[in-house]
């Protein structure tokens, strides 16, 4: 049987720790093409690159293996390695691993997750995953065997059409993992504050920093998961219609007139 | 009683013939004060600026009335709107007039909603508005119209917590719009292509092109409604969550060895 071909990316950029060790991971289980940023392009989110030409280039080469940079965001890496790059459609792709939890609404800022929802937006079983550890010097080994366990899990169930997955793995000893568990993303917020400083010219400018803060006490969410110890894993779809709300805003008077 | 405090911002840049036109429909409605990219930030989805520090300056100031330009994305002008610029909270915020349509799958690309779904995440009642017409010379005078009634609606009734709104409105002749509908998002996609060109040190480069593509007959989506001559409402929500993909997934055997 041939090996699953598997496509890796992330958002911190190819030289990154995270993706280094989902490399890694991936190789042991499948013919490996990375396509990821050739800088860092945290919180790109969604984002695509209009008014610049994209241009990639090849990086490590080896037998069976091989590696492209683009200037791009994480989401023009999925579409230039789908459209470009492979004379085939990858059998899973996988995203990260993010130095930093993207968990709750982190989702909604995410580069790596956005990869991910990409991915299935070309049809491609899809799984981003996130280590809650910001720190360059962070400890990926229970993050990849994770993502290796999991990535074999759906290269053998595949995922519902649409659907791709947001992993979360706590910053925690090995020995502290409890398990996996499939949640629903917590509310959360940002608080936020900007940095006010002055340049040499006496003009102000801004540093965004900030703070995540729950709003979610439920015991079913990725956040109180991994507080206990768990790998949270959230089926993650790109339909964001407020089902609940459409009755109560079709019941509006919204007539109007034309003139 | 006093006039709504109305914070108006975009994706197309503070010059771009859509804002200009949601600017005068919103002063003959409330306090307006603008916060906008002072570069057309297209297909900037969620994005925010980590690695370059923000920085804003005022244009047009008049009685009751003040610009400002920022040099960041849509998000990164609300945080700056409400963190730093503003000394009370909006009473509602609007972006847009969106050059473009952002029904079905564009909102996951679309600056112009990411904008107002960080409006939600600071409790402002929030409203994208998009016209479906990509060109410079649009006639936004029925999509101002559109924007006036939703917003005093918005601002009589409320939103419900988490929720904005996604209001596209059909580039036809006044007279042909039908009326204002409430829908789920159709399912869609870009159907996306590079075009690829070479340059003059012989190396190539990659311009991303493509075309939208509804995959979706539902009779109550947004990209239906706005085909059959109606003004189309998505209710919209940050939370991604697949929930009824969550049972499949929990049925997999995630149990792993640490070793």
């Amino acid at each position: 049987m041939n090996k699953p071909l598997i496509l890796v990316t992330n958002d911190d950029g190819i030289d990154a720790p995270g993706i280094r060790n989902l490399i890694k991971a991936m190789r042991e289980i499948g013919e490996v093409v990375v396509v990821a940023p050739d800088t860092a392009q945290s919180g790109k989110s969604h984002s695509i690159t209009i008014n610049v030409p994209l241009r990639y280039k090849n990086g490590i080469h080896e037998y069976n293996y091989i590696e492209y940079s683009c200037n791009g965001t994480p989401v023009d890496c999925v579409k230039l390695a789908v459209k470009i790059i492979l004379d085939r459609k990858p059998d899973i792709l996988v995203s990260g691993i993010n130095h930093g939890s993207n968990a709750s609404i982190n989702v909604i800022y995410s580069g790596t997750m956005a990869a991910a929802i990409e991915g299935t937006f070309e049809g491609i079983p899809s799984v981003g995953f996130s280590l809650d550890d910001f720190s360059a010097d962070a400890d990926f080994s229970m993050a990849s065997k994770v993502a290796k366990i999991i990535t074999l899990k759906v290269l053998e169930k595949g995922l519902p059409d649409d659907v791709c997955l947001n992993v979360n793995i706590p910053a925690i000893a090995d020995d502290d993992i409890k398990g996996i568990k499939i949640c629903r993303q917590a509310k959360g917020i940002w608080e936020e504050s900007f940095e006010t400083r002055t340049d040499p010219h006496h003009r102000p400018y801004y540093w965004l920093t900030g703070e995540f803060k729950s709003l979610d006490n439920g015991i079913d969410t990725d956040v109180h998961a991994m507080n206990q110890g768990y790998v949270a894993i959230v089926p993650v779809h790109c339909d964001l219609t407020a089902y609940s709300s459409m009755q109560q805003i079709s019941d509006w008077d919204l007539t109007f007139n034309k003139e």
